[in-house]
């Protein structure tokens, strides 16, 4: 086995081309039989083989940088860069994570898990080196999903104006995560499907700010004819225009064509952007077939077997997402003001549904969710009712329009938040620990975390009426049944009390099972306490507040960061309404937390029953 | 005089050619007479004067929509939608808001204020239309500036996606606010540079995703040669590549051809973008010649007078932002591994100064600025010390990077963030209200609010030196001088304390002066009490709060929102760590902040020194 041989990317330059190519199809062997224990990326892996072996070939890494935009097309990169033998932890606690992160390793040079960063991070390391007088290479690999982002563009168009030289690959698989969507991939299926020629010609290092301007019209002409017509032999005007050099397309599952390439575009002088085309799930029929069911699996999974455990836990038919999506569809069967927006996550956020159902009315504006919010603002200015469905680490991106476009102008805007607290595996750049604390100190919001499917409906029911801002957070976890189900949106309900409490827990979302276990080991111990559901968030029920200023010990527990989540804002109430009742924070502690499942996660950060149970016991007993 | 008789645009479409350049001439004299009066955005304005009268005569508003990027530019838009007779109440607290708001005017079709977000609006509003089967025009005006930021690429992106109506009128006046950056501009500057021809043939209605893709190399090159032909009389490839059709480029300030094609671009069945040409400052020559300058004047100033009441209040030799200037330079003298980065407010944030004496190190991307924070944490992780300057109200938009390219991986990268708290005269979508807020949960960062100019200078010391992230925020208040200013940055400093003191307040950068002259106010009521300057919000400085803790009254005072702010920190300390304290908030409760001077809003949210005095004595007395 070659693979064995590879520790770093200095041993691939002994290979020859057939070794190179059997080294390809052992690492393809090992995807398949490593990512289906683990869990992970699948499809986007299997494409990028050969793109990164020839692309370690051709770069002296770390001494060059590579920067991989989303990050989860990073497992073959990880093999090739001395993390073999580890494959099998990847995504475990304590093991490898799932996208490059610096501190595992220097071949790691940035770390990514949100997409279209890493135009804009490469562009920042090329100025730096060139700042220093010094001359590696900085490449940045992009798909061609993450082009539509907004943030590659912003680095693009800043790209072209340092003109530093950087190498940026558009790894073009057409897709992101969901099929890709927008003018842009129709310019991109544009380019590939026009014949490709000799590539040697190919390389233009045209550069348009050298390009003198002539008042004289027909000297501006001929210019411009000039330019023009290798336009023609070079569909590149949309980035030459940005004033980056273009090479392509390139068959990114030729490895000697790739190295050749990538080995002359180390010597541009300007940034220069080589367009590859891959396939994603490259090698494998099933998945090459359908790549996006196979963009993620989870663990201990049967790639054979089409059904039920292939994407994540996510996907059955009791989670807030599944029951989200058929939720969503009722309601439009209604009412035909209702739309659905989604960022390339129509499956994920179980919208698939309703895409098939109300094709009109229902909207991938692929990843941009910047977009996607601003675009249900004005949709909801014009009498419509849309629905965001987004993850809640993604929606981080698009606070300042959910600011600035939704909530100032008080407008109808209803995010249904998926992924919201710990989600586990992907780790830090996937939790959704922030979404309470950047939603509820926005005026005019109004934000439901529920515990329950019926209340998740509820909360649905409320937003398509409701004429201001609304989100709703819930966990990948499956949601739980319990006796103190809100029905009434805005009321907080409690477990039944005797008048013996010694305290009261408050706590929302996948938090209340664990509240409700809690209360059993205290009882158990001889203390009484109630707990308290609070499906609303903001606003606060003050009746129940106010009812329970009389027990002085308040728990609270939530999924999502203490620093400006719920336990700020009960201390808050508590300290000024009452001044005499002690509050304990039970939450994301003030740290990014590691990849692992969710329930490790849990007992990481002190978030368990039994947690809850200690800390009303520690002052109790 | 004409614009006296404009109670509406319908009024408009009596007049002749003639008159409307009558017209245009009044609007001038009146922005030169009001504007110097109220404050405000000059330049802007009287290069829109006929753009927006040719835009009212040929739609029918406010049937029709004109979304207004940025907003700043809308003054003569209100003076020809009935607000003529208001203008002197500009800015002023129950006057006319410097920006259109759906709530002041019917004509007002979407609320502007931060960059790039008109053409994500406009299509919703353009997709709610033609869902509803009707068919009025949505138009979207849209400064070269403005198209560098990544919202209105994703905007453009779907826009050309879903190919309905909806008109996108370009105003390019070859500037932001500060000159324009990126490769984008040379795109434009292109552009301008090429002749004008006759508009009518100008009019291209080629929709790419229209021509047939054939496997034919042949064909394919005949069919691009046609195309390119075309590209070489009308440079509008970027667009067309993106299935936007374009028409250009047009004389912003010749009303009559301006009619005429906006009268035929309502007849697209595509989206068409006109690419109209102004002048910043046109018509006044002073204003002309240096319209960077006179982007935006002070209340009651003198145009003619270049010196210092020009630009707003910020700019004096005593302002945060100067200073910030002033001491980077010093550190950038001894430490070469120090950028400046800004987001097209150079002169704004104070580095004009660093631009001159570092060219090399200075970084203006343009309205951009979530590029901005993933450059500086590219430019981070090579070992250089990036400094970003930006307003807090324009940081909201790269609350993601800040999360995930900067703090997750601790790199050093410094933010510096003006007109944090209340801004005045601009209103909801510029008060920096929410910066703690989103800023002290995320892990990682270290977060300052200097009240004098000494402790800003501190803290940038301690910033240039530090390895993970660090955020400085500050007023456009003047910083002020008092005798508890910190020293050690991480230290909190307190007024002296005999033991007898019934309450402390904890205020954090301006508000330290109210909080001192609350003291005061209390001590003539024979109550004392001790004052906590809280330069470092986090860390919390410990030492200080468990001292604190004898003291059962605490009041917070902060120049930011209360919800998630040091309000809620400190009160979970109490809550948590005591239990028998009674906390008190000050600051802007949960609400967006009408305009109007900074004092007057600081009335309006009860933040006055009286306000804090008055918190503390209710209790006491």
């Amino acid at each position: 086995m070659i693979l064995d041989s590879i520790n770093s990317p200095a041993d691939l330059k002994t290979l020859d081309e057939r070794q190179l190519k059997q080294l390809a199809s052992e690492i393809r062997g090992e995807l398949m039989r490593t990512v289906p224990i683990t869990g992970g990326h699948l499809a986007a892996n299997l494409g990028v083989v050969e793109l990164t072996i020839a692309l370690h070939y051709a770069l002296n890494a770390p001494e060059d940088k590579i920067v991989w935009d989303v990050g989860h097309q990073t497992y073959v990169h990880k093999m090739l860069t001395g993390r073999f033998g580890k494959m099998e932890t990847m995504r475990k606690l304590g093991g490898l994570s799932g996208f490059p992160k610096p501190d595992e390793s220097e071949y790691d040079s940035f770390g990514t898990g949100h997409s279209s960063t890493a135009i804009s991070a490469a562009l920042g390391m090329a100025v730096a080196r060139t700042l220093n007088g010094e001359t590696y290479t900085v490449a940045a690999v992009v798909g061609d999903g993450s082009m539509t982002g907004g943030l590659a563009f912003e680095g693009l168009n800043n790209c072209g104006n340092e003109n530093i030289p950087m190498m940026i690959i558009l790894n073009d698989n057409e897709m992101s995560i969901s099929k890709n969507v927008g003018a842009l991939s129709h310019y991109f299926a544009k380019i590939r499907s026009s014949k490709r020629y000799n590539l040697t010609k190919l390389v233009v290092k045209k550069s348009l700010s050298k390009v003198p301007v002539i008042g004289n019209f027909l000297v501006n002409v001929v210019e411009r004819i000039k330019s023009v017509i290798k336009a023609v032999f070079i569909p590149n005007v949309w980035f030459e225009e940005l004033n980056i050099n273009y090479i392509g397309t390139v068959d990114g599952h030729n490895i000697k064509k790739m190295i050749k390439i990538f080995e002359r575009a180390k010597d541009f002088d300007t940034p220069v952007l080589i367009h590859v085309k891959t396939k994603k799930g490259k090698g494998n029929e099933i998945i090459e077939g359908n790549p996006e069911k196979y963009h993620s699996v989870s663990e201990n999974c049967d790639i054979k077997c089409a059904g039920a455990k292939l994407s994540d836990e996510q996907n059955t038919p009791t989670s807030f997402s599944l029951a989200f999506g058929k939720k969503l569809c009722e309601l439009a069967e209604a009412d035909e003001r209702i739309t659905a927006i989604t960022a390339a996550m129509a499956d994920g956020t179980g919208l698939s549904e309703f895409e098939v159902k109300f094709p009109e009315r229902f909207f991938d504006v692929g990843i941009a969710e910047q977009h996607a919010v601003t675009f249900a603002a004005g949709l909801a200015i014009s009498g419509k009712k849309p629905f965001v469905a987004v993850y809640s680490s993604f929606l981080q991106r698009a606070y300042d329009q959910i600011i600035h476009d939704v909530c100032i102008q008080k407008l109808p805007v209803v995010f249904c938040i998926d992924r919201a607290g710990i989600s586990g595996r992907d780790g830090e750049t996937h939790n959704g620990q922030f979404d309470i604390a950047f939603l509820q100190h926005i005026p005019n919001m109004t934000l439901f975390a529920p515990s329950t499917l019926s209340e998740l409906s509820h909360a649905l029911d409320y937003a398509s009426k409701a004429k201001t801002p609304v989100a709703i957070r819930y966990s990948k976890m499956c949601p739980c049944e319990h006796e103190i189900e809100c029905e009434d949106v805005f009321s907080w309900r409690h477990t039944m009390m005797t008048g013996n409490e010694k305290a009261v827990v408050f706590a929302c979302g996948t938090m209340v099972a664990n509240a409700l276990k809690a209360k059993e080991i205290c009882s158990k111990l001889g203390v009484d306490i109630v707990v308290v559901n609070m499906l609303c968030i903001k606003p606060k029920d003050e009746t129940i507040l106010n009812k329970m200023k009389a027990i002085k010990l308040w728990v609270t527990a939530e999924d999502g960061c203490i620093s400006g989540g719920i336990g700020s804002t009960l201390s808050s109430f508590a300290a000024e309404k009452s001044g005499d009742i002690k509050v304990k924070h039970i939450g994301i502690p003030d740290n990014f937390v590691p990849h692992g499942n969710i329930s490790e996660i849990y007992g990481i950060c002190g978030m368990t029953a039994n947690d809850i149970a200690g800390a009303v016991l520690e002052e109790i007993l």
